[in-house]
Formats: C-alpha cells, structure tokens, sequence
C-alpha cells in the first residue's frame, strides 16, 4: 500500500513537533498502566495539534470548509510499547514527517516522559474524499516537507 | 426542560429489557475499579440495543434512511454509583421506560452484578432533527408505551 | 447518602477552578457531536487538576504515598447537556465546591465555549479507603473550603 | 524483542477463536466511522475472551489468585486498516497464534464485516510480574500451541 516513489525528507530532523500529554484517570487499566490502545490517542491528537499549527483544522477540512470534503485515516501503524505510563505522569509526544507522497504521509511519532521513550510508531496516513483515496492538498505537503512544526526540538 | 404534561407508561413493570456487559480491561482504571463514566457506555449500548430490538438502528435513522435524518440525544441524566464493578465482571443492564411524550423518553436503567445493584440512572431522551428538538417517531413511543422489549425479566 | 450537616463553604464564588478541554477525534461520535458520556472524562480531568493544584497527586494519594492508601470515587451525578459540542471545540470547564463534609465533597462544574454553556454536572465525591467510606483528608477540606483554586475567573 | 528461538505452532491455522463485536456510538467518531484505536479495544476484548476460553482469567491471574501475579502486555504491534466500520456494524475478531516461546505469544488478529476484511494486526505479547518479563504459565502456552480455543471457524 505504500507508494513506490517516496520522496524522504531533508532535513527533517527539524521538523519535529512537540505536544505535551497529561495521563488521567480514563488512561489507565486495572493493571495500575496506561491502556496501551490509549498511546493510540495521546499519538492522534498531537497529529491534530500539528495540523492545526500548519493552517488545518481537521473539523473543517471534513466539512468541507475549504474546498472538498477530505478526511485524514490511519492506513498502517508499526507500535512498539516498551515502557509503561502511569496516573499523573506528563508525557510528550514527538512527531515528525519521514515521507510524503501525493497521497499519503508517513510519520515517526515518539512518546516520552522526560528523556525516557515510552512508546514509538510509524504511521501511515492516507487522505479520502468520498470514502476514495485522494490527493493531499499540496499546501499540507509543502508545510510538512519544510520542516513543518512551529516548535523545534 | 421535561416537558409538562407527561404520560406515564401503563404496565411499565413489564417492559423491562435487559443487556449483558462484560467488563474489560478498557473500562476499568488504576484504583482497579470501572471507570465511572464507562457506566455511561454501558447503559448506552443498552439502550441501543433496546431501540434495535423494537426495529429502529439508529445509524439507519441519523443517516435518514427511514425518512428524515434523526437522532436521539440525552439531555438529562441523574446517577448514583453504589458499588464498584471489576475487571472480568459481567454485568445486567435492565432498562425500562418511565415517562413518554411527544418529544422526549425518560428511562430507567439499572447496572446490577447477580442481584446487587452497581449503578442506578435515570436518562432524559429526546429527539433532535437538525439540532432542533423533533417529535418522536409515533412507532417508537407506541411499542416503547407497550411495555416494549422482547426480552421480559 | 449525602451527610445530614454541611457545611456551606462561605464565599465559594471565589473558589473557582478552570480548565481547558480541546476536542479530538477520539472525543466525538458520528451524529458529528461530541459522545455525551465524554463530557464525564472532561471534568473528571478538570477535577484531577483542580487537586494537584491543591497539592494532591491522585496517583500518589492512591498508592499510599502520603499515609494510607486512599482514592475519590462519584457516588452522584445530576447531568445537564444542553448544547452539543464539537470537534476542534476549546472548551472550559469551571468547578467549584458547593458543600464540604467530613466525608463527602459536593461540586459544581460547567462546561462551556467561550460564554455559552453547554453542560452543567452537580457531582458528589466521597472519600474510600479498603473499599469503605473515610474521612476527608483535614488538609484538602481545609483548601476547599477556602475557595481554593489558584486560578480564579 | 522478539525472541530468538521461536517456535511456529504447528496447526495453528486449526486453531482460530472467533468473537463478535457490535458497532456502538462510543466507538465511532464525526467522520461516521469507527475511531482507528478502538479496532484495539475490540481485538483486546477477543483476547481476554480466548484467554476466558482457555480457563484463564486476567482479573484473577493479575491479583495474583493462581500464583504469583501477573500480565500480558503487548509489546509489539504491526496494523493494517483495510475498510471502515460503521455504527451498528456487526464485526467478527478472529485470532490465532502464531508463534509462542517462553516468554512471548505472538497473534494474528483479523476483523471482519461478513467476509470482508477491515482491520489485520500481528500482536507481540509479552508477560510481565513486578514489571520484569515472565515466563508464560506452562499451561497457557500448551492450550494455545494445541490450537487453543474451542471455537474453531
């Protein structure tokens, strides 16, 4: 499903963006952890976070504010959980562009606590439009292969 | 926002119905316990699945497929959490209606483990069509008026 | 099960506590609306950090740290929801103690955006040690009831 | 991570448990689809159920009622998302083990709409007591490399 011409991106060392994750109550298991489909969660939203920080807001770009209704989906994850997270602990979720293709974004996300990773992921994000894979708009391309994020790392 | 003149349902002892839960490791957090408001999903699929067995899925109805575009929405809820539930539990939801009007369905639902009862709710439902409050379907607030549900306990 | 004397906490206006809350994906449904029984996750976290502000780790407090092992539980709810919120929503959720007991914390919290409320909670804490009632920690009655929260609105 | 001496199970294609999964409002989000994690609470749940299946309950193997306490955490995760779900779908989790060593099981987990496929993971579990790794239960490993479950499809 991945494309077969991939552009990487230089550079992209600097394009990392960084967002912080508090774990409450709702986050953990009977275990005393965190659930480890809730990484899954803390991951998406510091996707809609780096989103936003480029220009997009997912609700409108679905309802079709700017143009065509478009929607972003996970379409492959590689999830390494190594260390557990815990009640109160202050996470930060790093995310960064490896490869952008016109239909597709992949992206290595890295949960800490402190200098400790926790959890690391590939994802692969493909764009739809009427449930059918579709373009990306060339300005989420371009803003993601600069280097994107607003906070460096 | 209950409406003034309410029909309290005939018989309504009889139209009970009831749903079993199993408790997994995602409902519960790290005091060991079940999430409170995972009580909140559960007694949502409950009532899901009461809507279901009297004909109406409600994925069919928000998409309009049965007329207009409708969904039901909860708009007042009074809970008491009286006992702890645990991983690998399994759960009754009984559900049964207490008042129906034109526009809304106050319900009952009951979360017991065996005969102990865990959590109690009493849930304001009603009926919205492009976010304005909608007239119940008649079929919904006849077979819910009957004493509805196919399982009686 | 509320505690026949309360006492009323003098100048609780004061006492206000306020938290952000960004709506994700995660938080909405597909009738395009945020789940109802997420706005229980939203102040629940409110009410997480209304305590560390205060001094107290949940996480800690449970694991026994500061003495015996204790934790909060809801033992009551009465829900409002009267207006739908959205994906990409800021949202904020103001708390403050109505009534305080030996065993029992009595809230209030709203959720709005920007000045429109849209929902309201009245929520009972208790206190439990080994599963059974327990007084309050002296300490954070004491806070509480001074109109506690650092951030005032 | 993964261990180097691994053991392929001889005839696992024999022994695939099968669990079904209903589509509630919790599970999907505003695109009208269901939210990518929540694929690995419903493959979560068939785990738990085929562990059930095998006479091994994690509520009680975690509090340590068969012995010493102890978990299974994922390590690992590789996932495909093929096609959606929608709400009131009925969904089907097949699992399988592929590989089982001392310390590590590892699954196929397939969901399915009818006979479409929507969601395949491959999951690393590991089992851990006071947060080091474990040998799995002798027990457990037998049952599943037999070609556990007792549902076979």
């Amino acid at each position: 499903m991945v494309p077969k011409f991939l552009r990487t991106i230089a550079g992209s060392g600097n394009g990392r963006h960084t967002f912080p994750i508090r774990v409450y109550f709702e986050d953990t298991d009977f275990t005393g952890l965190v659930y480890h489909a809730n990484f899954l969660r803390f991951i998406e939203r510091a996707r809609t976070e780096m989103l936003r920080e480029l220009g997009f807001h997912q609700g409108a770009i679905h309802a079709g504010e700017s143009g065509d209704a478009l929607f972003f989906v996970v379409a492959r994850m590689q999830l390494e959980f190594l260390k557990p997270a815990r009640m109160d602990d202050l996470l930060t979720v790093e995310t960064r562009p490896l490869k952008i293709t016109a239909a597709t974004i992949e992206l290595e996300q890295i949960v800490r606590r402190a200098t400790e990773i926790l959890f690391t992921a590939k994802v692969l994000i493909a764009a739809l439009a009427d449930g059918k894979p579709r373009r990306l708009p060339r300005e989420i391309r371009e803003k993601l292969a600069l280097g994107a994020a607003p906070h460096k790392s």
